[in-house]
């Protein structure tokens, strides 16, 4: 077995005799893949690769991928090898089209879930006021869906809706995961919806971080939607927060310049 | 002075006379724009508002705001209030154009900086030459630069492309912020270049975090990027890690369905 690793510098924890050598492996590879070079998706080293670099017998290093793939830190393909998962919900923010969640969620041959965990008829606070365009104190609906993949929540969107546009919606109308949007388009004859989005990453509330079951404080990806009808009139300011580990947001290919 | 603070539950601190009423202010104030309703932007009530709602008065509310303008933490601004800041960069990631960060930053009215960390001829990692669809071990040009927006470094970018298509690239071509795409065009010939992004949340690595002046594993704003020339050929693969306090990606307005 090739021993030449003088292009690789090795952490000493991998030649340390006293850590059983498919841990120190584990160490080693994990490392490797929350370092900068590596992110969702990318491809390892072959287990023959890690033996020869690493120095150690092929099967050790087969038994800490092994453990690692347990755990679902990797995943192991037989034709393209052994990856770091992606992220299970890929969100396109394209500026042509944007499906709703549910949608995205079963094109990616998952099973999308919803529950409405709150919806209330209030009055706009200063915030919510000044993204709606209307007086502070206006009635508006305020409701708030949690989704999930593969029974996993992965997110927390609250819409908030001037009361005066939407007469009679009601929970029930929201219940199973119901597009917002086409419901808009068929009860209450809004068009065609335009909305200018801001991604950024925030901690989750307490309410927020506990529903996705993550740590308190945990740093969320934040998606804040302002829609408008088609003459330009805000109808929608909308929150979603999404776990970070089971969503990413994409674009279609674009031009680069600059 | 109103006192009735009968619609809002306030918490006990506000209440509390060991602690100077400023300070109980300023505690209710972060509680309320780190919370669930709250986001960059965003106005807060006004201090005569607050000063009915708390029960205090209004040159107390007065001294706490002044004492989280002061920190920072909020915006005043004769005719449109007092807000939570916007993040300094607002990066557009429409899908027809994307501007270099440099003048993303001076189109915000701030000053752009930054400086080559990194450049080297290298050899593709496996991830590196799987995203460049080149084999593993060819030669590649890697390099890294930081981005400031009025001094403070804001985002780490880290550049892989295939040596043969850029020949003779060297650092003095990129040490004054020079756009890569234009480079590309002007002396390589590379004409319109597309690529799709995937933004995520990560946790920078150690030498990221120090170098954007955070915590070490603090969660950054990552963006992943694959160019390719007009005839679908990877050109880059570019990861770019955003502060996530200065950092905030934007789509232009867009149809909303599903």
């Amino acid at each position: 077995m090739t021993q030449d690793t003088s292009s690789t510098i090795l952490p000493s924890y991998v030649l340390d005799d006293s850590v059983p050598a498919y841990r120190a492996i584990q160490g080693f590879v994990l490392e490797m893949i929350q370092g900068p070079d590596y992110g969702p998706g990318d491809r390892i080293p072959s287990e023959r690769a890690l033996a020869e670099q690493l120095g150690k017998n092929r099967m050790t290093v087969r038994k800490a991928i092994d453990g690692l793939v347990a755990q679902g830190l990797l995943e192991r393909n037989s034709t393209s090898g052994t990856r770091i998962p992606m992220p299970r919900v890929m969100r396109p923010i394209d500026a042509r089209t944007s499906l709703g969640i549910t949608r995205i969620i079963q094109s990616g041959g998952s099973v999308a879930g919803n529950k409405l965990l709150h919806f209330e008829q209030t009055r706009a606070s200063t915030q919510v006021a000044e993204h709606l365009q209307i007086k502070e104190g206006s009635e508006i609906v305020m409701f708030r869906r949690l989704w999930t993949v593969n029974d996993t929540p992965c997110c927390i969107e609250t819409s908030h809706i001037p009361l005066d546009l939407v007469p009679g919606l009601a929970a029930e109308d929201l219940m199973a995961g119901q597009s917002l949007y086409g419901l808009l388009r068929e009860r209450y004859g809004i068009g065609t919806v335009t909305g200018e989005r801001q991604i950024s990453v925030a901690a989750g509330s307490q309410m927020e971080t506990r529903l996705l079951g993550l740590p308190p404080g945990s740093a969320c990806l934040l998606l804040r939607l302002e829609v408008c009808d088609e003459r330009g009139r805000p109808i929608e300011y909308m929150r979603s927060v999404n776990h970070p580990g089971l969503v990413m947001f994409k674009t279609s290919k674009a031009e680069m310049t600059g």
